[in-house]
């Protein structure tokens, strides 16, 4: 764990620039973790890299920080999606944060035949998790969530030089992982909802001329267990894991 | 997901045999499941592989299922254990979850010296969740919940031809994932608290002839994912994924 706190913010970054607070980002930095004028953080906006800043001004309604040096440049993640079917709360969540600790660039709720919730995703909470996400994991980048659009859809406006990898049950107890050359148009994971995907759907995607089947192992993995899977076996494998 | 209820039972399972139910197991399967006599459903019981079994009596306080065949034999997971050091009740209860999802056969809390909350492991309640991921999962071996043990003590008493995987932040950004044989005595993987492990610990942990360092990529990763992260790249490079 970092233990220099590290804040999220939307204003550019750079030498001698000057940020200004909003009264969240002040009430936490100076009423929760009791920082004072000369205390120096970490700042991102998922743009410029990492900066170091020092506290200037702090008072209870806002305040003003200024960068000093870069600590680390900006890292873009791979050019690796993940889309998932939506879950209950807490384990879709757990998916968001957790894509964002393994680097994927964009997460995309999509709504399968299946799908029980597809309405009751909180886009904004879920952004906010990405960003949280984003200041504990070190990370410089910032992935996108989109708003859940159906499958269907998706894959209507699909790019189809970008490579889709979905996990079929009936894949179960085959050898796990992501074999063959890196895509090298952008990759993207498909993670089915808890009742697995449709007959009519599985067919669409098999027939899919981008699409390719990927093994989890011999188990049923919940949905937010083959997200983590599937996407620290990409990393791993063809990623900036390797 | 499988569609036919599954159910962990103490009873001994084989052709022919009857299993009574609890109370609690004749509410689940009658009062919430609406189950009555006739329905089909598995049993397991981590040592028999799985079995149909039929509803022969549905009482409000008991009742009698009655064994038909074997379904699966019994699949004992890879001998590999999972180590991790105690962690907020969400996310503790997400590793014990995922690991037995992931086909740990052993799990063990340790405590370290960046553990913070030890004493409030509520074994009772992990040993439930596995049992119940066990159902969800479709495995037939119901992994071990060892109660939380001083690492010290742990490894004191390690047997030296068990390979000790660890996680350290200080090889963030090397290549990921495990290399080299696979041990022939069986492994077990440590995931330090949020911490992190002591220098004093790290430096135990490193001169140990038995343990090997690993990477997980580039960003730091919250310890369950890190957890779920090791378990699928070893079970993929070399446990029952491959």
């Amino acid at each position: 764990m970092a233990s220099k706190v590290r804040l999220y913010v939307e204003h550019p970054l750079g030498e001698g620039q000057l940020v200004s607070l909003s009264r969240e980002q002040a009430h936490y930095l100076f009423g929760v973790m009791r920082m004072t004028a000369g205390t120096v953080l970490s700042l991102i906006n998922g743009r410029d890299g990492e900066w170091d800043a020092e506290v200037i001004e702090a008072g209870k309604r806002g305040g003003v920080l200024g960068c000093q040096a870069q600590t680390k440049p900006m890292q873009m993640p791979p050019d690796l999606w993940l889309l998932f079917a939506p879950i209950r709360k807490e384990r879709m969540s757990f998916i968001v944060e957790k894509a964002t600790e393994l680097g994927a660039a964009k997460i995309m709720p999509v709504q399968t035949s299946y799908t029980n919730n597809g309405d009751r995703v909180r886009l904004e909470k879920l952004q906010a998790q990405v960003v949280e996400a984003t200041e504990q994991c070190g990370g410089t980048f910032v992935p996108e969530v989109t708003a859940p659009t159906k499958l269907k859809q998706v894959l209507a406006n699909w790019d189809v030089t970008r490579t889709l990898y979905f996990c079929d049950e009936a894949m179960i107890g085959e050898a796990a992982g992501f074999n063959g050359p890196a895509p090298t148009n952008g990759a993207a994971i498909l993670i089915g909802p808890e009742g697995g995907f449709s007959p009519d759907e599985r067919e669409m995607l098999k027939n899919l001329p981008y699409a390719q089947i990927i093994s989890l192992g011999p188990r049923i993995l919940r949905a937010e267990t083959a997200a983590v899977a599937a996407l620290t076996l990409w990393q791993a494998a063809l990623g900036d894991w390797k």
